[in-house]
């Protein structure tokens, strides 16, 4: 289903060339301070604008339907909802039929059948996370003084990110890129043994995200060429201070006190002007396609605010799912 | 909490020193041949045995105690049990204060207090993916024709499995790997867009395994350093065959019918009997601590058929959700 | 949660006078017709208008706002709003700290403290009923041949509707009444033992309509009262067909294939005009209070539509379940 | 699926003539004193023996597998085992193709097809409830302070409940009846609007009881014959208290603060040893069928701690619930 969360959960909805795009935030305590303000930095932080992201310039502002009274939470969900504006559906028509590689063209088509809204990439596209940084905010106002924080460090395997995407925009290509996230005061004692440990939540919320390959928490995958001398964290003091963090702040799915760390590959952009090899579906012949239209070079460049949204919404979750274990007094 | 699954669903329950652990599987339609044999071969390929593994021998006999009635499952939860016969709790009394650096003593403290049952790791043991590959047998079953199948591709960055490990255990220490996963003939059209993404789902189980640090599905982190016109997967036939995998199976969260392909990174085992660095949790003093006991030198070695049994349980319960939404014909 | 439903799920938004109310339907195929006008004739049942029921006047006009293009579902949540128009919130301001007996002004307070929005019930609105109607008609559309209908069959413990209803707007009190729901051609065996019986999950949703004080299925209350030999429905056929049916068309939790039967009381409205005792909540001085306003003297009259769209809601929900642990053919 | 309860969750799992039956309860707190000497009063109460119970006597000897470790519950699932001793499955070899009135042999059949384990009822037996009664034993000692207690008020539609259940046994038939919930001391501001009602909790898990017909809260059936006036409980005092309690302690479906209320109805036993009219499923040809065996002729007379222990079982997920959402202090 198209929600997550036990106690703090959200939920999106719309499609790219529908009427609107949004989420329903349930869970959120009265009393919050909430207003539209409040949403602008992060949903600029996502809004296209550099090189090397698409040309689609939707204005993102939020419309608080429910949950919000005088500038506070009420209690009761809360909805807030983008309205679809600058959209062209012309292109896609043709699209119908041959799917693009690298997309879920096929695979949504396999899924809902042929009423899928396949225009702009439909319920699957990269446009649905405008109400995910927006659950984010409301996450990370909750979460404080908990902070999290991501950001683009490499590009197609280098830091020289403006050259590789002049470099690949020239080329009527794309890139891909690493983000890196972290969180700084982060209660001890967040996450379950085995099936809700603190990773299983994250990568759950990581990959719902469009284009995410990968995540490694801690030293990840080069915890794999490490002895254990070498990996595990000497502990310092009975607070849980360590002397390293290969383990990412948490061990045994269970946040530890230190900086939650954790990368994440992004894919270069599915969509490219070169031609590509598909295939017509009616007719099973061959094509070649040339993917038209507005698209970001590299959609690593605004992976960062949907991360730390993913994060806190986890992060959100957990403590309240913390708090409730520890307030009934066993007798 | 302790379980995994919309509609077939996955219950773990037990501590590595109590009476005994297992596992609870709801959702298993009725009529499915299921007995002890049928687990064997999986339980045997969990269970320490060649080198680099722990010394503590459990014969892991599956008890079933409820679900299955004249060899055929009933339609009720199956619930399967392991009696705990050969551990030694007397090495866990005097580790009670001073946490193990790369375990979870720290956290499940926090998490629990000092009534967790820290011996031999409590719930949070290794020895309670068991009940894991227990259900990955009968989700396998259920799931057939796919077919899922993991093995170890390095440890410590070498292919010598062997001589690594040798070398590790002379050195008292431990080494990590690299487990690859695959799944071939999955139905096209598993996985939801957004929170119930294919890739979601495998992680959240994937992640509940101790050790795991990372995850990548197809091209994985050698995905951000490619470019969009290598990565994309050339589409042949309608059938959505493709000319190299780089997508891992996957497209916007729904497989998309070839096969399945993550890697995942295990980390060296943290019981390693070379001094560490801990504190004594009464009173504030560094301690020096030896690890003593039967441990994997290599937990890597055990992995891939817990790798298997998570992979199968996610198939499962996609595949039932999956045929759940087709039947309902729309008027 | 403000959710309900296992594959299918409904989750209702918005508060009386805030800016819209609403539902997101989540787990609806793909390619289903679903228009306004499909909505239209069940809003209209749960319209206002016959005496007895309030004056406020919305126009009830459904805005599909995601999951349907081209008039057909796309398999995306869908999502249905409703624009508040018609309110006046004036009224609403010196109750801020007088609770209303029967209303949930005390509780709601409790739960959500002083910024919980209590204008017109806020979140706990029968206003919000409007968008469980707009789901149940999607349900009804899924589930046919399956027909639910419910109808009142009793005011104040009278058949003479009309005569009870103007004697008690005359008095400045209000009644309450009995509402009957059935549903034919229900498929047999839906339902689970113990948690999810399908009198559990109906029940479920039929508690969080405002002002259900009871409900009994098949010969209910009065099946405490009868013999075995007397309860005992006789089976007449293969079919399941009985000849009676005290059992409501469920046994053991699962429909046995027969009409589904069941009843509800429903309290009179806690809104009159008579003076009532309560309590000045900041000085704890009684204070009599006359509820002013445009009310309901009997929302009984307006229960039937809305028990008929929750009863769709679990019945669809239960049919999709019971086709996915039918499909997987069991080795 | 077999599972209740959002942070305190409980499974039941087993069948009547199985090895087991017993209960996961996931999600309790460690630190808690529970041992089987906790259990015994309450699994006393239903254990038949008063005369209109079954002669079958199992012991019903509590097995602590797993969550507790020195009397002290750890924080990990806990999961109690009752061996199954003394059945006789012979007699229901022969009920195979002949499903008894009134029983889930027909339903279940639907449901689960030739595979189910019919001996007994199955997973479907009250037998299970057991399982039930465990975890009501730990929810009670979790939610103290408050209260529950139920009794049998009425059998039969009579107050005289031992010349009742003579009469029906020496005419070989079985007889329903009713039984009152009470809470007291309970939090206010348990329950959610909507969905998570506390009516609709408290039904839900109360409808899975095998037997209850019909539920009602408060006034309950007899609100829908009061006038406002009559049913309004006049608020006294700050605290919620109030003249009369017709809402049963709820308002809105959250708790005010008052005693909570509501009462059953039970229907008579299915199983009667006066021959009845059913099917021979293999040949449609009508069986007259006398249902031998041990049984109870009253089963109202032990439904009283069941439903204590489903009351308590709710009120501590919702106690939890709250505790979650009230401790994340918004900014």
């Amino acid at each position: 289903m198209n929600s997550f969360g036990r106690l703090f959960r959200v939920s999106l909805f719309g499609e790219s060339h529908g009427p609107s795009v949004g989420v329903v935030v349930d869970g959120c305590p009265a009393g919050m301070l909430l207003t539209a303000v409040d949403l602008e930095e992060d949903l600029a932080r996502r809004r296209p604008g550099p090189k090397g992201t698409t040309a689609r310039r939707e204005p993102d502002e939020p419309i608080i339907e429910a949950g919000v009274a005088g500038d506070r939470t009420t209690g009761a969900p809360i909805v807030i909802r983008f309205v679809n504006r600058y959209f062209d559906s012309a292109a896609y028509d043709e699209l119908a039929n041959t799917p693009r590689p690298g997309h879920a063209d096929f695979t949504s088509r396999a899924q809902y059948g042929q009423h899928y809204d396949h225009r702009g990439g439909g319920h699957l596209s990269g446009r649905l996370t405008v109400g995910l940084v927006a659950a984010g905010v409301i996450a990370k106002k909750l979460i404080a003084p908990t902070m999290v924080q991501a950001r683009l460090v490499e590009i197609d395997g280098s830091e020289e990110i403006d050259a590789v995407i002049a470099e690949a925009i020239e080329a009527e290509d794309s890139v891909g890129g690493i983000v890196e996230c972290g969180a700084q005061e982060v209660p001890l004692g967040l996450g379950e043994p085995f099936f809700d440990s603190a990773e299983s939540l994250l990568s759950h919320l990581v990959f719902s995200i469009g284009g995410v390959r990968g995540i490694e928490f801690g030293a990840g995958f080069a915890a794999s060429r490490m002895r254990g001398s070498e990996h595990n964290d000497p502990i310092l003091s009975t607070t849980g201070a360590t002397a390293s963090n290969h383990a990412g702040g948490i061990n045994g799915g269970i946040t530890n006190g230190n900086d939650l760390s954790f990368r994440v590959a992004i894919k270069p952009t599915s969509s490219i002007a070169q031609p590509q090899q598909t295939v017509n579906m009616d007719t099973g012949e061959p094509v070649e396609l040339c993917v038209e239209g507005r698209h970001d070079a590299c959609i690593a460049l605004r992976i960062p605010v949907i991360l730390e949204a993913a994060t806190a919404i986890v992060l959100c979750d957990l403590q309240m799912i913390h708090h409730a274990s520890r307030v009934v007094a066993p007798g």
